[in-house]
């Protein structure tokens, strides 16, 4: 299944060209707050008490006129794995890898959906974009070995990780507000048998920048997953980025950025540069 | 008023030795979720659409027979300063501070209560106790001025930013489950008029560690919360951890941690080192 939130947080199935609109069907009943109907569906999964799925008769809406907005608008918690390509650690320069630095955090309150704007933060400091296959954590996950780690995966979706290069702490360079593009929909894991054999692309301005398959990530899915339940409980509707590729580079005002990862969807983000000011404007600055 | 959790998620207020039981009565209907019911409480708040208080004919439980929880068992955001007293920074040797840094973000599930246990994971990395000052967000905040910032705080609370003193990303190092004691209950803004005057004092096995006032922070709480807030949009419940003076120190197994904050509370845990491994030991390590 391709699930996706819809026209202000309407819980949507993707059925050929249509989205059927499965809200109450789903999600169930009560107001499902900022994090949305998607998130109270993967819960009730997780809980073996989801609604039971039959289309016939739910309202239809073509896809072309439906307003996507990012499935998980604030999931509880958002991983990134740092230095997860060996490339990507070559073009950076980087000493380190995921096996050295473990796993970061981005703010929930940085998530934004399909053809929203990234907003850059600043004139004078590189903001790049990093295309990442998402894995959307379906059931409790502590201490599970590589072997199980699947098992606990309700989804997956593109994630864009954008990342301001200067000197702050990763939380703070990739939590700026429009920072976590997710979307357009998350596909559910039957339709993804092997997560660790993707292709991935990522084009900024019409060019491809980013081109890789999963099969290269230095931590594949299955052993993020492990890692990360050994460190932090991973509940339902949490989000692991799986790390980026060689290939990131600075986004300018205009750009339009699309990710496609395949077997799991095309997402594309526009670019906005208009409310950016140099860094040395920023609050909390203090004289050298 | 100090508001508290206790007995499995009911909502108390601290009057005098009791602790009178206002969960129908400030949370509302409604399942409260992992979140808990006085995270629901300041979304009301928020909304101004908090119940009234009358606690008159309210059930009322011994504080002392009371099982307190963390009030806030799941928050949306849990931010921490890095490096934002003089005499830390002196004590690491560090060459930065927040001003360089930034903030850093704790996993959300890493919440204990008081009395509960902190999981040293590693027996031969340092697992060290950090006491802070928390704020915990009332109105959502999105670049605000330090001069409005405590207009947006609705409470404060004490924090243990445990952390383990190895090579990864702070996030990870200070994401453990466990490692983020909250508690014993939230003192709502109005009863601590000027939070950057507070004494502050860590014990740990009897012996005082932590001593300091936090008008040494050098982003005090309103500086910190309007320099977050201009990078990430704070909500209702989110809870920042302002940082720690000089005296980290490693935890053993059977320690007792109590921070106590003037104005604000007295937080007690345990340490258990049972299920500590050796760091060699940890999933996804790489040979050299």
């Amino acid at each position: 299944m391709r699930l996706a939130l819809f026209n202000k947080g309407r819980l949507g199935l993707i059925d050929g060209d249509d989205l059927v609109d499965v809200t109450e069907q789903l999600a169930g009943p009560g107001n499902p707050g900022p994090a949305g109907a998607l998130q109270q569906y993967i819960e009730a999964t997780a809980r073996d008490d989801a609604g039971h799925l039959d289309l016939t008769g739910r309202p239809r809406v073509p896809l072309t006129e439906a307003d996507l907005e990012a499935p998980l608008p604030r999931p509880g918690k958002i991983i990134g794995a740092p230095v997860n390509y060996l490339d990507h650690k070559a073009e950076m320069e980087y000493t380190t890898s995921i096996a050295d630095l473990g796993v970061f955090l981005k703010a929930n309150s940085s998530v934004i959906g399909p053809d929203q704007d990234i907003l850059l933060p600043y004139t004078d400091k590189r903001t790049d974009q990093e295309g990442e296959l998402g894995v959307v954590i379906g059931r409790t996950a502590s201490h599970v070995s590589a072997d199980d780690a699947l098992d606990h995966v309700f989804g997956y979706t593109c994630v864009l990780d954008i990342t301001v290069r200067s000197g702050e702490d990763r939380s703070t360079r990739k939590s700026f507000d429009t920072f976590t593009p997710i979307g357009p929909w998350i596909v559910t894991a039957d339709e993804v048998p092997d997560p660790d054999s993707l292709d991935l692309r990522c084009d900024v301005g019409g060019v491809t920048r980013q081109e890789t398959n999963t099969a290269d990530l230095i931590f594949g899915v299955r052993e993020l997953i492990a890692y990360t339940s050994s460190v932090m409980t991973l509940h339902p509707g949490d989000v692991i980025a799986t790390g980026t590729p060689a290939g990131v580079g600075p986004l300018g005002h205009g750009d339009r950025v699309v990710l496609e990862i395949e077997r799991v969807g095309r997402l594309e983000v526009g670019v906005d540069g208009s409310r950016a000011v140099p860094y040395e404007q920023r609050p909390g600055r203090r004289a050298r």
